[in-house]
């Protein structure tokens, strides 16, 4: 590299450098997930379990979503990675999720944290708090639900003292996805309108960067490549479908058929 | 108008005046939906939860959906209308369903009733009839569903005794719709037999009949110009539809895609 | 026939009246799932639960779902069949299952148990084993759920081992399905990859058993058409759709247009 080179074209390179990088890691990842076929078990909302399990499905990692107290341990220790959701968070729900956190720890297997909507209820944003302490490798979460967990504007700042605060890694969703552990930060720059005119796409979302977690022990690398993975699955389904109703069926196609060569040509990483 | 007109004409242009003005209030109030985007608390039925929330999303509004009663109040008081779908009626749906009630109460938010089955279960209807106490805008039911509420012959008569009785608006849906208060009644001739294929279908038009009653203080209204936009969309997914499978997806997409040129052009309204 | 015809000659004929003759019962059944609309009750698990619901309606038949306590009894006695599958195993569901499975024993229903993951969980397994107690008419299961239930390797003989210990018909679904009730036993080679892409395939295809057992004395028969009709439908579907996204709405099309033609030119049955 040339000290001399205009600073433009030397930012520039560093973000080609860092695109190249990512899209080589999501491709790396994504073929793992389909040769070893790791097992995400994922409590998650209502809404969001049958197809969270496809999507997980068209990646090539194996679902299981059992809520139960007396079964959440059995099927937390037996999977590489545990999702924890907390959209429609019923007694049920509250009941297992601490088994299934409990069975992660022990079990060395990393924990992916989404707070649905915590902004919108006092306990679920109690019960979001509790979970943070537990010690979760990546809390994936939109701008409203980093507002209420970090106590101030959800920026890429906020996103930054939330992961060292509670030494976790924080991948924030929206136009542009922030992953970040505090220290080193990623920028995701794809991805489509039409995923936010779905349910459970950012839920699903979350089921793959555990899958990934389970395969990367760097979890920045891991949550970024997961959602590197998601945008462009995004693009490519966004291109084909004819409205929210056909894109999540074109989305989970172009998840089972996404190869190196898309992640290359579609990625915006800074 | 003259008159001297004989009744067959004069019947037919008070039919297009009703046609006219009930595409015209659907095109307003989906024009509005898209632009205000309504938040609709759905406490509803397990298989219908997703498809639901899809539909609110693909109508522009905003949908959540979580039953427990520790949380059902705070999501109940932040949404613009609260919906409740009586299908599969667990401990969990008992406990909830009335702390949402409540909420929308206080907050002055109107509450859709949809009895699914109430034919089925002699508990489910118990818990209906104490709902159409509480004072629910709207109900949305089939026949079978009307003939045990009401308790004769699901006519339309029957519709309009209920609604005068409990001070409420009856959405009949079946292969011609009735909506009534009671005194005024609308006939809507839209839909497509596809739509009796997929499950949820009436289910998530009733969250929609929410959303317009969001906006729309006249329930007569808001109730029949959700279920013309709906009875468009399936007759123009019914004939994009391969079969039932592809039917859901065709549904969506046409209602995201809706315009008022498609409402006047297809509906049918006496 | 001839009894000098040479063996391979020989089973070729046995081979060809089998595939006649369940092709057969296949179109026999699914004409009258359509015309007579058999009510099958599925306490199912949350993921399958929609999916399941739109198989049956795709098929013809009629779905109910609802799992509580208070419910599953007048359900269960009001269909013409019952299942019970035992993904997602929660208190509610721990609860309804035996209500509805005395239920469907006292009107003399055919109960159709789907053991999911039963090797994953212990408790899990304890009830499945209480289910076999209780005379249902049919286990659907997977090789890994009929090695935990049977004891020993998931081959055809522990499938007929377990058939003939508990007096019911074992359907073991896999790349080949072998239906048998420890006496006779029926082979089916048909099916897609993609069947193993999306959730709840089996599961959903568990109720199409429960709706032929309604019709079908012959529980051998009942299970092996539903598998047949079934394996023929993701046939069809798999060449049609464009991955494991598009597949379950391509899968409930080819099953609503499925006819003998179809079943005839596809089958293969030993």
């Amino acid at each position: 590299m040339d000290d001399t080179a205009p600073t433009g074209a030397l930012s520039s390179r560093i973000l080609d450098h860092r695109t190249a990088a990512l899209a080589a890691d999501a491709a790396r990842l994504l073929a793992e997930t389909r040769a070893r076929r790791p097992r995400v078990h994922a409590l998650t909302n209502a809404a969001a379990q049958a197809f969270t399990a496809n999507l997980l499905l068209a990646a090539g990692a194996i679902p299981s979503l059992t809520i139960a107290a007396e079964e959440a341990g059995h099927f937390a220790r037996r999977a590489d990675a545990v999702l924890v959701n907390l959209g429609t968070l019923d007694a049920e729900r509250r009941a297992g999720i601490p088994v299934a956190v409990a069975a992660a720890r022990e079990a060395g297997r990393p924990l992916v944290l989404d707070p649905v909507f915590v902004e919108a209820s006092p306990p679920r944003l109690a019960v979001a708090r509790e979970l943070l302490a537990q010690g979760p490798a990546i809390v994936r979460l939109n701008p409203g639900e980093l507002e209420a967990l970090g106590g101030r504007a959800p920026t890429p700042e906020t996103a930054a003292a939330l992961a060292r605060a509670d030494g976790l890694v924080v991948a924030l969703t929206g136009a542009t996805d922030v992953v970040t552990d505090g220290v080193r930060s990623l920028r995701i720059g794809n991805g489509h309108p039409l995923m936010a005119r779905v349910t459970a796409m950012g839920c699903a979302g979350s089921a793959l960067v555990a899958a990934f977690a389970a395969l990367e022990p760097d979890r920045v690398t891991a949550a970024a490549a997961a959602l590197l993975v998601l945008g462009v699955a995004g693009e490519i389904a966004g291109a084909r479908a004819v409205g929210p109703g056909s894109f999540p069926a074109a989305y989970l196609d172009a998840l089972d058929a996404l190869c190196e060569a898309d992640l290359v040509s579609h990625a915006r990483v800074s």
